[in-house]
C-alpha cells in the first residue's frame, strides 16, 4: 500500500480504516450498501494521514484525531458522491459510482447522509470553534462547485478564478485536515497556521498534477470519469496558459467550440506548447512554498514525512 | 398571514422571518440567487414557530431558540431542494424550483450549502446534544427519503412501513422542533418528552392531510409538482386502505400498472370508497393523542395555541 514507505505512520493509517469503516453506518439497506462500496473502493486517506500526522508535533489525543479525521474524510466521500451526480460519472477510482449504480435519486440522499454523518461525528467529540472550521469549509467547497459550473465553456475565465477555484475545490480541505490536526495537540498558533498552509499549497499542487493528468493520463487508467475535462467545459491551467500565453490561443479558442471532435487536436496543441511543463513548474513552487512553511519542525522524524510527502504531490505516476 | 390568528406570537414571527433572511447568505452570487428565491417564497414557517411556542413555557432564551429555529427552517428548506431533483418538481408553493430554475447540477450543491448552514448555525450556540438531536434527524430523513424511493411501484408496502416513512418525512422534524425548543427553555424532561411527542403527532397528520389533499386538489392550487404521488409510484394511506381493506383492491391494483392513463379512474375509486375519510379518521386521532400529551400544560396562554395550531392542521384547506 501507499504508507508502506512510512513505517512510522503505516500501522496507523491500517487500524484508522477499520475505524473508518466503523462509522460508516446505516439502517437503511441501501445506503449502507452504497456508502460500503465507496469506502471499499478505498483511496490513500490523505486527509486521515494530514491529520495524523500534524497532529504528532504535539500532544496526541488519538480519539480525538480519529474522529475528526473520519469526519473529513466522510464529508470528502460525499463531495465526490455529490460531484459525480454533476459530472454523471460513472466511474471513481475504477469503480462504478454511486448515482451509476443505485441511480441519482439515491445519489443525492446517500450524500446527505454522509454529509450527516461528518457532523454526527463531530457533535461527539468536537468543538464549536473545530465544527465552524468544517462548517466554513463545506460552504466554500460548495460555492466553489457552483462557481466551476458556471465557469463552464467560459473562455474568459481568468488565472485568479481558476486558483480560487482549485482552492476551494481541493486546496481547502487539505488545509483543513492540517490546521485541525495541529490544533487538537495544542501546538502554538504560528505553528497551526504554518501547517494548515503546508496543507494548503500541497493541495493545491495535488489538484494542480490532477489537471495536468487530464492530459497525460488515459481515462480508464485513473479510474475517471470517460472524457476530459476540457470536453465538460471545465478550462484548467494548462487550457487557460496556451490560450493567453502561447501563439496557439486563438485556434484553441477555436477548436474548443467543438471539444469532442476536435478532443485529439486540443490534446496535440496542449502537450506541445509547454503548458503541462508550465503546469508542474506552478505546481512545484507550491511544494516549495509548503516545505518552507514547515521549516520551523524540521529535526522532527514526522516533519521528514511531510516533506516526502510533498515530494509525492509533484512526482507521482498516479 | 397565517399568524394573524394567534397576536401572541405574531410580531415575533414577523420579526423571525428578518432574522431568517439575514442567514441566508452566500458570497457565490447564484447560490444567494437560489436561497434568496426559495425563502421569498415562503411557507408558514410553521418549524420555527413550534420551536418558538414550545420554548415559551420555561425560560425564554431568545437567540438560542431564534438560531435553533432558522437551522431546523434552514434544514427543511434542503430537503426541500433535494426532494425536488429527486421529484423532477418545476413547482413549489407556486414558484418555480431551484432545479428547474437553475438546473438539477446547482441544485444539488444550493441543497449542500444549506445544510452546511444548519450546522453553521448550530455550531454557533447549540451544545453538542442538540447537535446530536438534529443530526439523528437528519439521518433518518435521508433513510426515509431513500426507503420511499426504493418503495415506489411496490404494491406490497405495508401500513407500517407508510407510518415509518411519514414519521421520517415530515413528523421527526415537527417533533425536533418542539423538543428544541422545550429543551432550550429548561424545563423537565417528561414535559420536554411530551412536547416532542406532540410534535411529532401533530406532523403525522399534518403528512396524512398533505397526503389526502394529493387526490382532492388540483395540483395548481396547492403549488406543487404536477402529477400524482401515486403516478410516481409513492402510494400512501388512502391508495393502501384500498387496496387492502376494500373491494377495489383487486382493480386498484391492475389500475396502477398504468397509473397515468388510468388517473382519473384511481381517482374516483379512492374518493368513493371511503378511503379519505379514513384517513381523515386516522389523521384526527394523532391530533387527539397530540393534545392529550400536553394536557399537564393547560392553563398557559401558548397551550390554547398549541391546541388551535393542532385542529387547524386537521381542519385546514391548504
Amino acid at each position: 500500500m501507499f504508507w508502506d514507505r512510512f513505517p512510522l505512520i503505516k500501522e496507523e493509517v491500517v487500524q484508522f480504516e477499520d475505524y473508518l469503516q466503523g462509522t460508516l453506518v446505516s439502517r437503511q439497506p441501501l445506503i449502507q450498501e452504497a456508502i460500503s462500496d465507496l469506502a471499499k473502493s478505498g483511496g490513500k486517506r490523505i486527509r486521515p494521514a494530514l491529520l495524523m500526522l500534524t497532529a504528532k508535533f504535539g500532544e496526541y489525543k488519538r480519539e480525538e484525531v480519529w474522529s475528526l479525521a473520519a469526519a473529513l474524510e466522510i464529508l470528502h466521500m460525499a463531495t465526490l458522491i455529490h460531484d459525480d451526480i454533476i459530472d454523471d460519472a460513472n466511474l471513481r477510482r475504477g469503480s462504478e459510482t454511486v448515482q451509476s449504480k443505485y441511480g441519482k435519486d439515491v445519489a443525492v440522499f446517500a450524500g446527505d447522509y454522509l454529509f450527516t454523518l461528518t457532523f454526527d461525528i463531530l457533535a461527539g467529540e468536537a468543538t464549536n470553534e473545530q465544527l465552524k472550521q468544517v462548517s466554513n469549509i463545506i460552504k466554500q467547497i460548495c460555492e466553489g462547485e457552483i462557481q466551476q459550473h458556471q465557469d463552464r465553456y467560459n473562455i474568459d475565465v481568468t488565472y485568479k478564478g481558476y486558483f480560487k477555484r482549485v482552492k476551494s475545490k481541493t486546496a481547502l480541505l487539505f488545509e483543513g485536515s492540517c490546521a485541525l490536526g495541529a490544533g487538537s495537540a495544542g501546538l502554538p498558533k504560528a505553528t497551526v497556521r504554518n501547517l494548515g498552509h503546508y496543507g494548503r499549497y500541497i493541495g493545491m499542487a495535488f489538484q494542480l498534477v490532477d489537471d495536468l493528468f487530464d492530459f497525460t493520463k488515459s481515462s480508464s487508467s485513473i479510474g475517471k470519469p470517460k472524457g476530459n475535462d476540457f470536453t465538460q467545459g471545465i478550462y484548467t491551467l494548462p487550457i487557460l496558459y496556451t490560450l493567453y500565453e502561447s501563439s496557439y490561443g486563438e485556434k484553441l479558442a477555436e477548436l474548443l467550440d467543438n471539444p469532442l471532435e476536435n478532443n485529439q487536436e486540443i490534446k496535440d496543441i496542449i502537450t506541445n506548447n509547454g503548458s503541462l511543463d508550465y503546469t508542474m513548474k506552478v505546481a512545484k513552487t507550491y511544494i516549495n512554498k509548503a516545505k518552507k512553511k514547515i521549516k520551523g519542525l524540521a529535526g522532527n522524524p514526522y516533519h521528514q514525512i511531510l516533506i516526502d510527502l510533498a515530494d509525492i504531490v509533484v512526482n507521482r505516476d498516479y
